[in-house]
């Protein structure tokens, strides 16, 4: 299987899921500053996600670049990352309908969560592939975001039966400490190339 | 016309087929736990049937790659086959909310019938526009999983009637049988390459 | 602009068109067959629709076949022609809903005449960009589809309001003239390559 | 990262956007005109925002024409404009079911202001990109369209609180201004090429 095909349908995948996040936003009944007021919690909820999978998109972008054969093992371990991905506007429109209550707020961490180890599962079959030497292990290196990640869901997941607005608070930064590219793989495509 | 443009318009429709299926899950309306088990059937159902889309569109690639040039009835066959597919959200929303009821399953499996037909014919066309010497022909040789599809699925629409779960248990079986990659396909070209 | 970038977008926005119409298929709420026979007329207009914008899809790739650059006047007659098909879902549900009742099947031809003119538009604005000895003016010839295609549309629309049965006849008559893929413009490429 | 993989992607989430407001047409319940007329102001705000996507498209186009490489600014500027294009369906579906009323006209001015802020960001990322002799900067040139929009805008959504008509006749000059594929960009390739 080629590569382009999987990263169009992963593409296509995820240009519909930043997408139809917008279906869930309710529109008013009537046109009021009292009936918009209750959609902003669903619009944070909205932003959040779409930089989530915005993130995603990019570096799963730069994940492939280092690819050059898909296998059997890449192709489902790609599909078993975008299922996590997929439920992403279930629970950001429950999240955001509930104003950040103590469940929502933890269901959307086991979602992030699953999401982060489906991609951590895809990034060690690439290597694996590709073998002693291979370029996605050069470029992602410590990987310690990937290694914090984890940790923080888990804090936020626990944090949200107690105090949700902190949980919020941990999704914002992990959602920062992704947001820049990441620098190692670009470095390493302008160092090889 | 180009392989490429119908590969294209294929992936397409799988690739919003396979999220759009996720608007089904309704959002609950409380962040309570009483809230959220309702919502379980859905979410089996939805990795059923993701599973189940996940499973064409793999297989349809390894099935498109065997083809040259698409003629008519490539096309036509190509969109029956998208249209059977095209109502898996109904089905699989309509299974969830159900919890499993007889009708519902025995449609699902109806559908799931009518697609492995609309799939066996496609192939059969690309096949025959091969001629003699057809490198799908060899690829696909005994076909034991396209002939034991509908036999299962026919025993699942009867047991729809008297116990659905025996149904759904095979529906679960039919996927494991289809998950793993079609090795004969990939055995082929690794061959012929 | 390339004309890859037009077709991507036209292809794009037709498999939205042709997967979202199932969103119009209202789940059932209860597991019954009374509950799910209502939902035939939608089902059978959603078949009707599934065919017409296969056709579209499939007459619209052996005209853009024909063209070799984009111009702004072909860019708009295409995003023109994309407008009044993507009311197709809007009417279909319409219709189906009401089971064929007179207005909807009316507005369905509507809908349906616009969509052709718009073709007409699009295809005179390429023949005219490609000058004399236009391949796309060789190919379509004497346009007698085309041409019968406005005329039952017309006849259709005011048979709605007195027998709407006879319209959805006329509908399905010229979905079966365009159904065989247009033979003039494919044999058009065999002599030519 | 490769251009391609940007424009693919902005191309799917414009081709959804453009689809899916048609989902808020809300389908009448009974097959009357009585039924029928109350669509209409929503049909307006579909057409209008349909323009102004496509409008956004195609000059999304000529400006990606521009760029070889793209990096991490263009590619966040670029997830920026596509986060207030993806709220488009939302206000269009507000102002049409409310009758263009003063609020729901003048959030939809802040969300075309907003969008046309990230389309000039946008372009200004280009620009400095490509350092001296830019060839967008040339393309773009005294950029009178960019540079009143926003002041009509905002004109608009001044207006909205007073006269909403007067907001909704602005946001059709908009239009109207911009519906004229960009001359410069187009001219600028001719004279290179």
């Amino acid at each position: 299987m080629n590569k382009n095909r999987l990263e169009a349908f992963s593409d296509g995948v995820l240009a519909i899921l930043i997408t139809i996040m917008v279906l869930e936003l309710k529109v008013p009944a009537t046109p009021t500053i009292d009936a918009l007021l209750p959609v902003y919690p669903v619009f944070l909820s909205y932003v959040l996600s779409f930089v989530y999978l915005a993130i995603y998109w990019n570096n799963h972008h730069h994940m492939l670049h280092t690819v050059g054969k898909v296998n059997g093992a890449i192709l489902w371990a790609n599909l078993h990352l975008l299922f996590w991905l997929s439920l992403i506007p279930f629970v950001t429109a429950w999240i955001g309908e509930n104003h950040f209550a103590s469940l929502p707020t933890g269901v959307y961490g086991v979602v992030m969560l699953m999401a982060a180890i489906a991609y951590f599962i895809l990034q060690q079959i690439i290597i694996a592939s590709q073998g002693a030497g291979s370029l996605l292990k050069k470029a992602v290196g410590g990987d310690w975001k990937g290694k914090i990640s984890p940790i923080l869901y888990l804090s936020a997941i626990g944090a949200a039966f107690w105090l949700p607005w902190i949980s919020l608070g941990i999704y914002v930064l992990v959602a920062l400490i992704w947001l820049v590219p990441d620098k190692r793989i670009e470095k390493m495509f302008m160092r090889e190339g």
